[in-house]
């Protein structure tokens, strides 16, 4: 009977888990700055033991005995996503982990003041190394799982994707995307100028309208907090789920749709089933799922004109009335399309293009057909190729600009579009059933929606494999039509 | 050289009660209800992972061997240090722990809905076991260190102190303490009648006035936070101290007092050597050490007049001037005495009844002299003989009233009477060199204060026994006689 030393096994490593996140959003929303150093200590010591529990050598026999006798469907998924967890920690020669988190560690480092100093040539000179680790990472991964090497990378974080799936659905995207752009933002540049906001907006007063928001939205503030955090993110546990956003005195448009898009990962953290709790199998499916909740809540749900005038209410409500907060203006404002060179501060229509070319570059650097000395180029050609923008000797607002490389986490910049193209898909899905969103935000009850998503969506958790759940909830294998028709009606039709 | 794997070990360990010490505070000031399960599992399973680390079995011939080796004092008093923590961590067997866990869980939860029942039968049917599993506890300890069974238990709090050694102190204390009590009492009770806070006092300014001062004791806000939980309390790490207070909306001098305390804990933390830092040898001397800086901050330093003149000022400009913002009528209101049922109420001059009587029952009741049954009538004799006071049948405001004795944690209420004393002693010998604090704090410079004891207590540790840091610092042995002297001065000078 292996699968019951496994399940108190997996529990262990959760507790340790739950202490790793919960100091993680400490460390970003309440420490003093001269924590960092014994907080870092602490962190790496929990974060070593979990890789020893979870690299046990009592591990390979019991998951292989359990392999071999479970029979119902939710212990077999169970113990196909401890072994995943087990192939991911187990795959790495130590050598390895160690040499490429200091060469991350030293690329990143250096990275903070090279991008402002637009210091491409210094950062190469880091990088190389941090490329090359990722490859033989890749490789590494590659052996331990049976993929090829970049969709090893991938798995990490949206298992069972590979790039032939992703040349498949980005190369359609491609197709349509460059000049849907172009459409859309000829359109949003002949609307009549917006109105802009006249701040301040006092910073108690936004929380206040954030927390309506999570409350109209489902949050569940027993099992969750709001604070703040230079970097707005969704952290802590299924019990306990901390997200955290920035203010910005002159606009609060930021902080609420930021707080908006929180939200929607935290009701799929919140969502997720409790009979399961701490294995691998109750957790959430991938990224670019956990996106594509965020982004239900964000793009599909909160830029719906009917909430729209929601939001024009609550906010005339806390700030008093000015004309820059007619739903009218307030949806002109959040529907601009600008072709520009940074991905964070993307609108829904051109973000697809950045993710777009990041992958095309990341999947070559990965199989060696390109040399991370030849990135910067051919990030000037995709970038005018997808936004029609010219890059060339721009490197702080071109390939130097996420830190996502500089430590090497290749495979995870494609799980923003496909969390996109999802929430489409779903929401598409959704209103097959339930009629358009409109009707239910007009009513002020959400109620049928969060028990669509809880029924089709978290309840799930990792019990199925992303494509079967895809299946299951939309009747259907991922497609980037609906994304397009989306695009096409909210900003074309 | 087994000192160097001693202090990775230790080293490792201290990172492990890192993550304990901030999910604990998290737990009481941050967590929402809904995470406190899963809070539970996690901190317990930390916990286990601690006792197993300081218990390791490699830990003994580590130990042996440095004591045979290490030749320099501080590495003398650093393997000093972690065999007390090996012999706290191995002196109980499993099902000891386990069956003194259950029972004190227990009757602790009953004595929740015991203690506003008054029933005494009822609390007595589960605390018997609490006792009998404590006194094993005292027997097994007491075999493991060679201390008798009552002085085993304090010493988990209070290194090196002996039952003979308190009978001598708080026995002197017993001397001259009622007569005291009764004189200040008569005199507080002479006064004219206090001027009332007329509130209400904004959180948020009380709030505001609570960081000044911690400003001006020196708090260092780059390694630490202050925040609110429903029982104040200084947690967090040396490099991260975290204070909390609660906020009564018609009395601001509740939480500003309880500020001024815990920073007094919070300076002794944020001034211990980083040298050594997360070795035993880095951490407080004890419990009582611990509360002699939180007092000396709030009773020799806040309650000065001088600094009661601040008070007042600051007060005024937070809150508006009332006459109750008086220097004179705030004087007054903290230094009123009144004999009263219970011990956190309690003021500074009786308060060390309420602690004698404590000590007496159970230095008694570890070593079998007394039975759990008696202690009501043993409680209402010492009342009477030292508050003056019939608590007969009131079982609730009796020794029903703290929850210490309730999962048997024998051996802690010494401290807080050894902690006035220290700082009392302390204050004396300060004074000897930089004479009164008064001058020091109306030119509002405390830092010749905070420089002595840097040097005399933070600095130092747990590098000296309790008894050799007393002596060095003020150059006597423990003297109950300071802290007579300083009630006389205050209450009946």
């Amino acid at each position: 009977m292996s699968y019951p030393l496994l399940v108190s096994h997996f529990q262990q490593i959760d507790h340790f888990n739950h202490a790793l996140s919960i100091l993680g959003w400490d460390q970003a929303a309440m420490m003093p700055s001269g924590g960092n150093d014994s907080r870092s200590d602490a962190m790496a010591a929990l974060s070593a033991h979990v890789h020893r529990l979870s690299t046990a050598p009592q591990l390979a026999d019991w998951l292989a005995a359990a392999e071999e006798h479970v029979t119902s469907p939710v212990e077999q998924a169970s113990v196909r996503e401890m072994r995943r967890v087990y192939l991911a920690a187990t795959a790495l020669p130590e050598d390895l982990v160690v040499a490429k988190a200091k060469a991350g560690a030293k690329c990143e480092h250096a990275w903070r003041s090279q991008r402002p100093a637009n210091d491409w040539a210094g950062f190469l000179a880091n990088w190389q190394s941090v490329v090359a680790l990722s490859q033989q990472e890749a490789q590494a991964r590659s052996a331990a799982t049976g993929l090829a090497a970049y969709d090893a990378m991938l798995d990490l974080y949206e298992p069972g994707m590979t790039s032939a799936r992703l040349d498949q659905v980005f190369g359609q995207m491609q197709q349509w995307l460059p000049e849907l752009i172009q459409h859309a933002q000829a359109r949003s540049l002949a609307q009549p100028a917006l109105q802009p906001l006249q701040g301040p907006f006092a910073v108690a007063k936004q929380q206040a309208l954030g927390q309506q928001f999570m409350q109209l939205l489902g949050f569940d503030f027993a099992h969750g907090r709001l604070d703040i955090s230079s970097h707005p993110f969704c952290g802590g546990v299924p019990s306990d789920v901390r997200i955290t956003t920035r203010y910005d005195n002159d606009n609060f448009l930021s902080a609420l749709m930021g707080v908006i898009h929180e939200t929607g990962h935290a009701r799929y953290e919140q969502g997720l089933p409790q009979t399961y709790a701490g294995l691998p199998v109750a957790q959430a499916r991938s990224m670019g799922w956990h996106e594509s909740q965020s982004l239900f809540c964000e793009m599909q749900l909160a830029l719906d004109p009917s909430f729209i005038a929601l939001i024009a209410e609550q906010a005339s409500n806390a700030f008093g009335a000015q004309p820059a907060l007619s739903a009218a203006n307030l949806q002109a404002q959040l529907q601009q399309v600008r072709a520009g060179y940074i991905r964070v501060d993307a609108d829904e229509v051109t973000y697809p293009a950045h993710v777009l070319l990041r992958y095309e570059i990341e999947r070559d650097l990965m199989s060696g057909r390109l040399a991370a000395a030849d990135v910067p180029e051919l990030w000037q050609q995709k970038m005018q190729q997808y936004l029609g923008l010219n890059t060339t000797g721009n490197y702080r607002d071109g390939c130097l600009q996420d830190i996502h490389w500089t430590d090497g986490s290749f495979g995870y910049f494609p799980s923003y579009t496909l969390g996109a193209m999802i929430a489409a898909q779903l929401r598409t899905a959704m209103c097959r059933e339930l009629g358009p969103l409109a009707a239910h935000i007009e009513r002020r009850d959400l109620s049928p929606i969060w028990q669509w998503l809880q029924q089709h969506v978290w309840s799930q958790a990792s019990l199925l494999s992303s494509e079967q759940l895809l299946q299951q909830a939309t009747g259907e294998a991922l497609n980037s039509q609906y994304f397009r028709q989306h695009l096409q009606q909210r900003y074309l039709g």
